[in-house]
């Protein structure tokens, strides 16, 4: 994409906010701030959040069909649960004006969660044991009534989210495809970079269960959470379930970047959401739900990955895998080539602008690769890695071979 | 896909429903209706929506850069376009219980259009008159408080979305921007399969503006709107803004499926975003929104494509191009052929489910083609396409060929 067709430019001076990943995908043209908790995905921004979406979505389709449910649903089904009153980030649709109160007055849940709503249908596509188990997922923005929105995409009113949801005829198989999205997970945070970095800890069921839950808890100077993590019997604990005796653990902070929960037969039990065995004898449903914040993974890879420059994305969510630089030659050949190679780029074309703006905002922006084309650099292309300090004279075939 | 995969299955004894494109995708498992107006999309239904979105995607990545905005606003933003009060489509979040209300009592506005939040944030990035023209895009969940909520797809309380907006800095270059998304809508709808019978008809404004707009309006006999086409004069109109004498033109039923407004210097104006000429001038802005309601679109096409046996969906958005049947043999290696060739299958695999069910299961989902394996068949396929009375006997490797 050329520069010149972004809708956002870089803006080194927008004011600091209050965390490193709202600064820097503020300052570099991510994100941009409508009110606390609320941003929108500016076109890179976009670009790096369908690129960890992808990610999650290839590994879910392994454990389930995707679906896209309703952000709103009737305040029955929360009342079915229980949950109406007591859910303090519960939020509802209702009309903004007296013209709209006239036409219509109505009142809708808006869903910050799907548990009650997936329980309350699933019965009618899934009845019998021949029928279990069977998962299914969504990716979609949800809302919550957060009452200290802060920290850019760590903490939103409004966020990304993938949302699993699984049922099973016994809690021996729950147990089993628990395990699975653990193992799931991992490749996730494999795949997007902080793996060896991401560790899953027991954490309290909330407002869910009162078994443990589990997290996954990436490292993180800046991270939100304090665990403690006991290497000799590879088990991980968050602050509030950490056993007494701390002392032989590592204690490390950490940002939460995805949760799973045994949620036992509560929710479809409210729904009377039984199967019916072999033996025709009514048997309760064992249900787990596991989430995973696409928008906040975001935030936290920031967090993670970053210098006094500005971002370093890892390269498998980089917006672009290389941004071209094109200093008072052409760069329009050399763009095309990448382009025809399949290689994404990042075009800087801008004609009024220094070269050192353009460096700048390269490392700012944080693509894996960074490609100038000068005078100097005649036939051959001066390459860069973000984040290194030496760059090199190559062929274009050679750096397009490399990648 | 193996149908024993998909999370929702075919269910002809579902209630008749107020329109055909509700009755047809509830019965073939696609959608799932919540309330008045709200539905899930099931996986067969989120892979149409996702090939129409992507069509769309694909045509409006020509005219500017996609984003993600926000749900939520703050009313502010509302207020200074004067709308916050006269909008009657128009919803707010607010805390939907006393424990949510004692954590955080934030009202927000639920945005059911984009026009009023991207004029108060274009101007941080597109101040200058080097940054015009622009233009933006977005698809998107939308919500909107429908006083009778009906019709399936066509008219909902939750709704998917494209909307587009462009920022100019002359009326003629609006203008001229203007007819060329006309010829991308164009385009789509050719692509997804209505372009023959998809009409430009002059509207009304509404409460946008004064000026005329223009709907694209495609024929079919359950459209909830009556459009007068004068062919001598290659024009077609709205019921409400149609001439008088109506004797010379053709009238017809149809459903709208898309909008492009001409909104003037309103919406920049009302947060005093101009440009800078040349001079150091101050100069009024022209802006459009052009929206493509892609749920809608979805029920339009089953309105317009469907016999009575179910749903027959033009090639480029069907769920699936092929639909294999394996009767008392094993398809599974056609199945995997297919995939090979990554032709989009989806394959009934179910042991305990009739021959006569699994076609007329085929017929109610509506892909384009069905094969049967069987032994009568041998080391050849059988192949129907939907809609033909015929079927012949091929070789797999003829047919995969002949798609």
């Amino acid at each position: 994409m050329r520069y010149s067709r972004l809708f956002a430019r870089t803006n080194k001076s927008a004011k600091e906010q209050d965390s490193i990943n709202a600064t820097l995908l503020t300052k570099a043209g991510f994100i941009d701030q409508i009110m606390a908790g609320v941003y929108i995905f500016l076109p890179l921004g976009l670009r790096v959040l369908n690129k960890i979406e992808n990610i999650i979505r290839k590994e879910m389709d392994t454990l389930g069909a995707e679906l896209l449910m309703s952000t709103l649903s009737p305040k029955e089904i929360w009342k079915t649960t229980g949950r109406l009153d007591t859910v303090d980030v519960l939020m509802k649709a209702v009309p903004a004006n007296d013209a709209a109160k006239n036409r219509h007055n109505g009142e809708y849940i808006i869903n910050p969660t799907h548990e009650d709503l997936i329980s309350s249908i699933a019965q009618r596509f899934r009845p019998s044991y021949k029928d279990l188990p069977f998962a299914v997922y969504q990716i979609q923005t949800k809302f919550r009534n957060e009452p200290r929105a802060k920290s850019g995409l760590l903490r939103g009113r409004e966020f990304r989210m993938k949302d699993l949801y699984s049922f099973h005829a016994s809690e021996a198989d729950f147990k089993q495809f628990y395990e699975t999205v653990k193992e799931s997970y991992k490749t996730i945070f494999d795949r997007v970079g902080v793996g060896p970095d991401t560790v899953v800890t027991l954490a309290s069921g909330g407002d869910f269960t009162k078994e443990y839950s589990h997290e996954f808890q990436t490292i993180c100077e800046t991270g939100e959470d304090v665990i403690y993590i006991d290497e000799k019997n590879s088990i991980a604990y968050n602050k509030e379930v950490a056993p007494e005796n701390k002392s032989e653990m590592k204690e490390a902070r950490a940002s939460e970047v995805g949760n799973l929960f045994p949620l036992g037969t509560r929710f479809p039990d409210a729904f009377g959401y039984q199967f019916t065995d072999e033996k025709g004898a009514r048997q309760p449903i064992y249900m787990g739900s596991y989430g995973l914040g696409s928008s906040r993974l975001m935030g936290v890879l920031v967090e993670k990955f970053h210098d006094e420059q500005g971002i370093m994305w890892p390269q498998a969510v980089a917006p672009f895998t290389v941004h071209l630089i094109a200093l008072r030659v052409s760069g329009d050949e050399i763009y095309a080539q990448l382009k025809e190679k399949n290689i994404e780029v990042l075009y800087d074309d801008r004609e009024d602008v220094s070269a050192g703006q353009k460096f700048a905002d390269a490392d700012l922006i944080g693509c894996p690769w960074r490609i100038v084309v000068s005078a100097k650099t005649g036939a051959q292309i001066e390459v860069k890695r973000r984040g290194s300090a030496e760059s090199q004279l190559m062929d274009m075939d050679d750096f397009i071979k490399s990648l």
